[in-house]
């Protein structure tokens, strides 16, 4: 398969690219490294990038930024940061990149434990990781083609713990490339409109 | 108890203001029926609101707008209008609330079924209903003075059926008053951060 992964410089991105990469043609994106640089809040730099990678058996996104911090001082322009960049950056990633898979092709996107179990300073987090996983849900039947959409979700990885360890006390952490595991199933399984947790 | 009903106008909301104002002070707020006027997308609206009506016991709302519409057409601007209406527009309650809300005082929003079984034309719907459940578990556990939140997800309820019938097919419609039931629990009863489904 031909696989575009945007995010791929991160602690995530790392893991996905070594366990995909082995077995198939993968693309690198990120905002500043990897084959190709977009910045997903803009939907045309998308458009643009699809346009020069061409098309492809699978998108997954494994980028995105929310803002934490003391639910005192959250603001709405604090909870914007995450809708503008890991929210609807996930989605223009699905809106612009379908034209550019193929038949059957599957989009995989990362959402985060902090839908479901919440902690201090994550309320924006929380907020977007909830929306993505029903957003995939809704999409899923709605993709034509037979192309397909999941999103995993994951804990805190073990190699992210030196900066939100301290956010995650008393979750137990996995390795990164046990998270990868899960885009694997995304990418090279069947199943559509699927959350896959990795916690 | 005192409570501020923000959507008193609409279908959920007169049902709600049925089932509430039988035994407390109730306070109708809409964009432009009830009470007191806001544009709840607009923080600084909802602050001038809070500073007209004084504290209250508990704040519910049962408004906001989403786009409804064909999947091949969705468009960045569309998942906006969501966004920035019933999302950002409920959380924004939420922000500029607290302060006017007495201590054990409730935030009680409006979900939807779409959340987990979405509907063709509903991806929009459904990630906005993701993120508020999503918000309002975060929130419950970060708020203070006692304050409690929790979200109400009703399905289609009866008395919407002649325009939104045709959305969900299969769907069992509730009573506008069956849903007034969970504003109830969640305003006069002593939980946080639950989702109460009427489906």
């Amino acid at each position: 398969m031909k696989i575009i992964l945007i995010g791929a410089s991160g602690t995530l991105g790392r893991a996905v690219s070594a366990e995909l990469a082995a077995r198939h043609e993968l693309v690198t994106v990120g905002r500043t490294s990897g084959d190709f640089h977009t910045d997903m809040r803009e939907i045309k730099s998308l458009q643009a990038l699809f346009q020069k990678t061409g098309k492809a058996d699978a998108i997954v996104c494994t980028a995105g930024s929310v803002h934490f911090g003391p639910w005192a001082e959250l603001t709405q322009e604090k909870v914007d940061i995450g809708l503008r960049d890991k929210l609807m950056g996930q989605v223009n990633v699905v809106l612009a990149g379908q034209e550019f898979l193929n038949d059957e092709g599957s989009f995989t996107l990362t959402s985060g434990i902090l839908s479901e179990d919440p902690i201090r300073y994550g309320a924006a987090a929380s907020l977007v990781n909830g929306a993505l996983e029903s957003f995939a849900r809704a999409a899923a039947i709605e993709l034509n083609r037979g192309l397909r959409i999941n999103v995993v979700s994951p804990t805190v990885v073990e190699e992210s713990m030196t900066s939100f360890g301290p956010y995650f006390p008393g979750y137990k952490p996995v390795p990164a490339r046990d998270a990868a595991l899960a885009y694997s199933k995304s990418v090279e399984g069947k199943q559509t409109g699927q959350v896959y947790k990795v916690w």
